[in-house]
């Protein structure tokens, strides 16, 4: 069984407390070996990264074999079932039309003093997406991935893509197709970060890399930032449903499975502020871990890592998500706009008892790739911004240089930095000569 | 002499990549010191944070010490010339005045099938500034941290500053009263940063760290990312000057100066089309340097790192610019804002002459925290965005649910997650036996 937490016992913020500090992940250390990995593919490139793919993925290559052809893509893509093509078509074009209204606006304008000033917004040359190996190789992920890249405007996208075995995922490809990547290396683990980083022979090095990975794909992605830019470092997800008694239990019972059969770490939390609800979720998941595909893993992340929070009333109940941050955040109430309203961090909400988190991670629009962690409270999920940076602009005419010179050339003095104050005083000394 | 290069060389390639490659701080590595310095605040907090204020700082505090009070900030404000104060608070109105203009909006719509699609922006709630102690103690950094936080609506404004031997800067105390910041801890280092990231008995913790530090702060910056946000680390400073001979070779050997002046590790590049005006530019420098009051650091930077780039005409220049993607770049030609047009990647850029990249640290609005070390190729100088993160949010209809589910519920099965499936299964079918 899950924890069981009342806001009204003795002892709530101890254990509530505790729910927050769970330690859910036991990375293990593999930074050394993940250094060692990184300098031998800077040094020997496609030679290194070939080496390791048969040591680690038991697949010979050669640099004419690192990629995918085309003729490989199109027969895999030929092998998917059209119903399958069809989700994944229409998720496609649903994740598309939201990301594209995430573009940003360059902007410029001249200030009171004629100060011209603005930035303008501009995407990434190259990205490479990381997309993992066997069971956790999502073909929706290479959606939530690549199209924010594509609709940022990124000139080359490419994907790394372990295949262990040589056993690859036409879902994975198709994904890739539809979001207008067509470079699929079959590479994995902390050569691939190394190869999209640094480039090999074979390789054309990527300025920001994205994606999901394992604890080698994980550290390498650490050791390669600031090389290139990254997404963030995703620990195990999480769900946090608050849910009224008008709901149907089994649904909220598998709505918290849906995060659970994840993965063993991640957690499911239930806000409730009704007692007799609050169990009747519980049965229900009880019921349904004897039938669920997965209830080897969504087991163990329900009793480890579950809870079920009974509170007064939902605005204790938005206090209390607050402190979670929760990466997923399902408002299954009779008002959810109202707690909506009240709820000020969560990577991704879901509004009343028609949206099911899953809706979000395949089909929706929004991205799924979230902050995860309590991270929320400072940071956002996947979005186009994420391959755009912005360059800010100023032009200053003569006049608004002699409109707010002066003051820089008090400030350089101030800080000591004669240039400074000098290459504005220059100009200034050149404009009064001129009206003299 | 700084290195010469001419795009018509035939070792130029080899020499520009160099360039690019050069290494130019030789950061000690000082990790294993800071994660025994994060672990002693973690347990002891504030007597940890006093013990090593005491051992750094030569500064004897009590909890009770450890900020500033009101009526020494006030004290300290009151000692500020008013032509400094004068100038500080244009340079924060203008500041205001352009990030104002940076805050994102909110977007909520519905799709064509009935799905109700949007986000939210919100601020981090609190945030923490470092500020450097003694000849890095830069007022206009206090702003250009700050003031993006205060714009963003964050809720909780904390600065550390470091005071050595007890001399804390009047000016820094004055641009964090300017930009709203009233809680100001005189502490220093990574013990500084720790306390930030975890707090401590008197210290709250925040949920995002920004501003400069040496390479403990930057390497317990790096340490605690994951528990907070935290902005760049940056590299040492750096200044592109693309200019045609119509220009004044004094104004722009001294634009060159004024990076160079910050740091011996600092980079100044001219790349021109014209070679004579290229001597005369490496003359004037020459000359300045030898009255600059901050020579001893200019000069070595300008020796060591410094170049001059005579190539064919513009267009090239445009392409070499865009490899060195620089931190800085101002654009001294005739048509400033066709070479812009050129330009991918630059961190901020100051168009035409009159535009001296001096203005951008002080007084134009845009921020001078700006990306190093060729990150302008994937990153964007400080910004309102960087205080705030995006909630995303979706309402499905039954009608909606209906509309899109399927296509969910045949991924879910291709990614054989069960429940995920089920939980969208399951409200389908309510719906459909409540048609039936």
């Amino acid at each position: 069984m899950p924890q069981f937490l009342n806001t009204n016992d003795a002892d709530f913020d101890t254990r509530f407390a505790a729910l927050l500090e769970m330690k859910r992940e036991d990375a293990p250390d593999v930074d050394d070996t993940v250094a060692a990995i990184i300098a031998d593919v800077r040094a020997r490139g496609d030679a290194a990264v070939i080496e390791l793919t048969a040591k680690f993925d038991r697949l010979s290559l050669t640099p004419e074999t690192l990629a995918f052809t085309p003729e490989e893509i199109a027969s895999a893509i030929g092998q998917v079932p059209a119903v399958e093509r069809d989700a994944l078509e229409l998720a496609a074009e649903r994740i598309r039309a939201y990301h594209v209204r995430q573009r940003p606006e360059d902007a410029r304008w001249t200030d009171p003093d004629g100060a011209e000033l603005g930035w303008r917004w501009g995407p990434v040359s190259a990205a490479g997406l990381y997309v993992p190996g066997g069971l956790a190789s999502y073909p929706s992920s290479v959606l939530m991935n690549a199209i924010p890249a594509q609709v940022a405007g990124v000139g080359r996208l490419t994907i790394c893509a372990p295949t262990p075995d040589g056993i690859s995922n036409p879902l994975v490809l198709l994904a890739a197709h539809l979001s207008g990547v067509d470079t699929i290396y079959r590479i994995g683990g902390a050569q691939a970060i190394a190869a999209m980083a640094y480039g090999t022979g074979t390789i054309a090095p990527v300025d920001k890399i994205t994606g999901p990975g394992n604890a080698f794909v994980a550290a390498a992605k650490r050791r390669v930032f600031g090389k290139v830019g990254i997404d963030m470092i995703a620990g195990p997800s999480e769900i946090l449903v608050i849910a009224d008694a008008d709901n149907d239990p089994d649904w909220i019972a598998t709505d918290l499975l849906s995060q659970a059969e994840h993965d063993e770490s991640a957690q499911s939390i239930l806000i409730t502020d009704d007692a007799d609800f609050a169990q009747a979720v519980a049965r229900a998941v009880e019921a349904q871990l004897q039938t669920l595909p997965r209830a080897a893993i969504a087991g163990p992340s329900w009793r480890d890592f579950g809870a079920i929070i009974t509170c007064s009333d939902l605005s204790e109940a938005a206090t209390l998500s607050d402190r979670i941050a929760p990466e997923h955040l399902e408002l299954c109430v009779a008002d959810p706009e109202a707690l909506f309203a009240k709820i000020t961090h969560a990577g991704a909400v879901f509004l009343g008892q028609w949206t099911p988190e899953a809706i979000g991670d395949y089909i929706g629009g929004p991205n799924h790739v979230l902050p995860t962690a309590r991270s929320a409270r400072f940071s956002s999920g996947l979005n186009v911004l994420d391959f755009m940076k912005r360059t800010t602009v100023a032009r200053m005419t003569p006049a608004a240089l002699k409109a707010i010179g002066p003051a820089a050339e008090v400030l350089a003095a101030s800080e000591g930095l004669g240039a400074h104050g000098a290459s504005v005083a220059a100009r200034l000394a050149r404009l009064n000569a001129d009206e003299g």
